[in-house]
């Protein structure tokens, strides 16, 4: 396998240094890879299940990334074996006027995982500190108040028995436009295609700078970023299915001992 | 394919004319059995795209039935092709004391489906006037108010686009005690056997009761309920299956039309 640790976001880092197309985790052809991915979502299911059975910690992987980045495709894949029960997914939209008028941790602390579930968040609070980055709704004090508190937030889930992973899905400006093309030339999947995506990628240059900055000053021991080469929609699964059963493995999980007030019970 | 028709409950019914053991969907050898839940599930996913690209309707799925009788199997495996981002799960466990402290659909509305969303509730609403009759906690005049209710909450769900199904997963006393015995006798189990499960098995014959009175008065033209026999899991899972193609069939999804601003545009 290859290094995951060569893609851990430390306080140097650049998106620019990390290549979209790189596929380090692909090994062998089309097939094996495939029948890769699905023996680690079996895995994975597996060790969900022992999350559940242990019933003391939680984990949380957030997705991030640019418009068709495969945030969604990454969920789809790499849970494909687990039983919806045990994975709960949340996708963050633009906030409604009642998330605006709460502090904007506030809508994600109301969905963290519970003991014994894994959580997804498919957009999450960086785009909080993104948006309105690249908009100039703030200023950069304001900016790095909000790194804090988001490291001070994942603190907290952490302390709290909480497992923190969180992915960038890295594309490049290329690979976005064709997948983007492709939803409007292809009939039935015209309706995910939104003329905002154009807007934001008028602005591609200035959302790399913001999550370069973002992605350094969040990257923590606690809850680390990794950069994930995605143009590739494989590698990518691959990648982040390796992380997570990694993070998983490292959580040494185990189900709750034999209780021997039950032994040898017979039920009438 | 049998009829569901027959599993339909009307004003007359009772769970003792259903026999849990049997089988009436299952057809052909196991192997075949196992691929046709597979290709269910597969098409299921289709649908559940097909929901979120309309995006004007939802569906609820609600999952009853004694401990053990397989609501968690019926998630794993009717959903074992749907993307964990268009199930949502929730299993309901007795109320906390911030959801006792408010009216018993409080906690129920706020995990409704959103649009393009499926929801499963693993046990429901239906709890509120399952246990309280069977603990004697409300008399006669108190259920029947809350049937009515729960009617009159169902029916402000599908008026306001959500296609409700509802499913009483009925096993027998003698399958409950194998698969309550399985879970005492089988370590990596154990930990899913609770004493109170035993304490709510000898009142089996009261709930049985408590059940009859509840679907009969809540099995309505807008949210039926059917019983499904669950003593052998693979007939559960392909009945429940075919059941929400079914319905899902009925609904005649569509995707939204091609747009034809969209026509020839070229991305840069």
């Amino acid at each position: 396998m290859a290094s995951l640790k060569k893609y851990r976001v430390d306080s140097k880092f650049k998106l620019a240094q990390v290549s979209p197309g790189d596929t380090p985790f692909l090994e062998g052809n089309e097939a094996a890879q495939v029948a890769e991915i699905d023996a680690l979502a079996a895995e994975l299911d597996e060790m969900q299940d022992l999350l559940h059975a242990e019933g003391r910690r939680k984990l949380l992987l957030v997705l991030q990334g640019m418009d068709t980045s495969g945030k969604d495709g990454t969920v789809r894949w790499v849970f494909s074996r687990t039983s919806p029960l045990g994975v709960r997914v949340t996708a963050f939209k633009a906030p409604s006027d009642d998330e605006r008028a709460h502090d904007y941790l506030w809508r994600c602390h109301a969905v963290v995982p519970r003991t014994g579930e894994i959580a997804v968040w498919n957009r999450s609070h960086y785009e909080d500190v993104l948006v309105p980055v690249v908009e100039g709704w703030i200023d950069k004090a304001e900016a790095k108040r909000r790194y804090a508190q988001i490291n001070d937030f994942e603190r907290l889930l952490v302390e709290t028995g909480t497992v923190v992973v969180k992915c960038m899905l890295h594309i490049d400006k290329d690979e976005q436009r064709e997948r983007l093309q492709a939803r409007i030339d292809t009939p039935g999947k015209q309706w995910k295609f939104s003329m905002g995506d154009l807007e934001v990628r008028t602005k591609w240059n200035a959302y790399q700078e913001a999550y370069d900055k973002a992605l350094r000053a969040t990257s923590t021991d606690h809850a680390p970023w990794y950069a994930i080469p995605a143009n590739h929609k494989r590698h990518r699964n691959l990648m982040i299915a390796q992380l997570l059963m990694k993070t998983l493995r490292q959580m040494k999980l185990k189900a709750p001992p034999a209780d021997p007030a039950l032994k040898g019970m017979i039920i009438k």
